[in-house]
């Protein structure tokens, strides 16, 4: 992932009910911090996926793959690194890091891919002005 | 809670993700379980709480309690008892037991009150064919 | 609850996750938050529950109560007020809230109480230096 | 997946907690879900991930792949559909199908990688005897 400025950092900490009883984050909360990486990154660029919802579209994901470098662990603060790799009319694609924000040291990579559909679960294309506000090239 | 007619169980595994570093299902899981044991409650009467939510109208939450007595753990079944204990016009109270399924030991009990919404989150009157589909006498 | 030093505010975005289909915030999530404010509450003075636990001892939450005044939506930020109401040597009760930060409207309240344990279980009394640190006095 | 004797199927109702505010299951849930089929898929061969974990060995996620075909909803039952692909001595690969369990509709598509550990998350072999349980030509 390249550290340009399409690259959007959000930090927090750990939560103590995301741990299981291997004393690590679950593997299944990184999606959760995913789409959380993506809501900040757009609240960053000055919009919020809550209007895009109320809109009545969607950006479903389609497609998710994580890769676990290392554990994370409660008490730790993380970073998810958000790129946003492509925009296409019906979706999108998006990539991830989530390090130890203290140490730097890699925990897991992964990608999204997203389609946009209406409340009825259909494909439809994304609005132009979204379009244009979700390109990483903007 | 009483062992009558009105007390329902439902029973399943305890997942490994429910689970926290303290080696125990995390004490914000029971909640969702006592939500599952309302669903199949409704379930084992013949409704569906699904058609309930079809119908725009919501069973919100408005208090809960729960009382943790021994920890429930990874490998073990649960059985939760729901008991209907009172069903207003617009709304409900339910009370819950929690146990290992093996052992009958007793592992948490709880409450929940609940409203009658909209889908506006206005509290409405409970239709009644679902009055009389609720009301633990019946 | 009141509004003197003993109270921690702790403010972060509402997860899409977090919502359910009555779109909303679902019930057990709150939970989480408490847990997170109590998290925030003992780092603001400090410490970090990390080491705590690292000790061999844990403050297993043994009641849980919340009342729902207000639903908390995705798109929002949320506040939780973390007021640690008294400390016994082998337990603790600790009182919330949580509003909607930018608007100010009661969300919920709620209330825990926890007993200290170690690994296996067992009630053993919080180290003396844990009483001071946490004693709403200090 | 093949549809032979390796291939595991345990049912299940969506729960409610498991919507989010697009109405559907959310996307993360499916990593939970599969998890549970491994646990169940082991079970039903006559042992417990619960005694695997009790010695001392975890078989930690490494990758997860999933893909999306059509929303899971609340009030559906669901099957995973578990197929041990390859065991190999400090690793193994497991493939997942989630149908809904009435229409049989093809929901979502996966895998995951796993690697064994010891608790301090050093990479070691699985032992033998479970090598033998896990390996699919059983």
């Amino acid at each position: 992932m390249n550290r340009n400025n399409d690259v959007f950092e959000t930090t927090f900490h750990v939560r103590f009910a995301e741990t299981d009883q291997m004393g690590v984050v679950h593997h299944a909360v990184y999606a959760v911090w995913f789409e959380e990486g993506r809501s900040q990154w757009m609240r960053a660029r000055g919009r919020d996926y809550a209007e895009f919802d109320a809109g009545g579209i969607n950006l479903a994901v389609t497609e998710l793959r994580i890769r676990y470098h290392r554990p994370a662990r409660y008490g730790r603060r993380v970073t998810v690194r958000t790129c946003m790799k492509s925009v296409r009319s019906r979706g999108m694609e998006v990539s991830y890091e989530v390090v130890d924000s203290d140490s730097g040291d890699l925990l897991v990579t992964g990608n999204t891919r997203h389609v946009s559909t209406d409340r009825s679960g259909r494909v439809v294309r994304i609005p132009d002005e979204w379009v244009r506000f979700l390109s990483p090239e903007r």
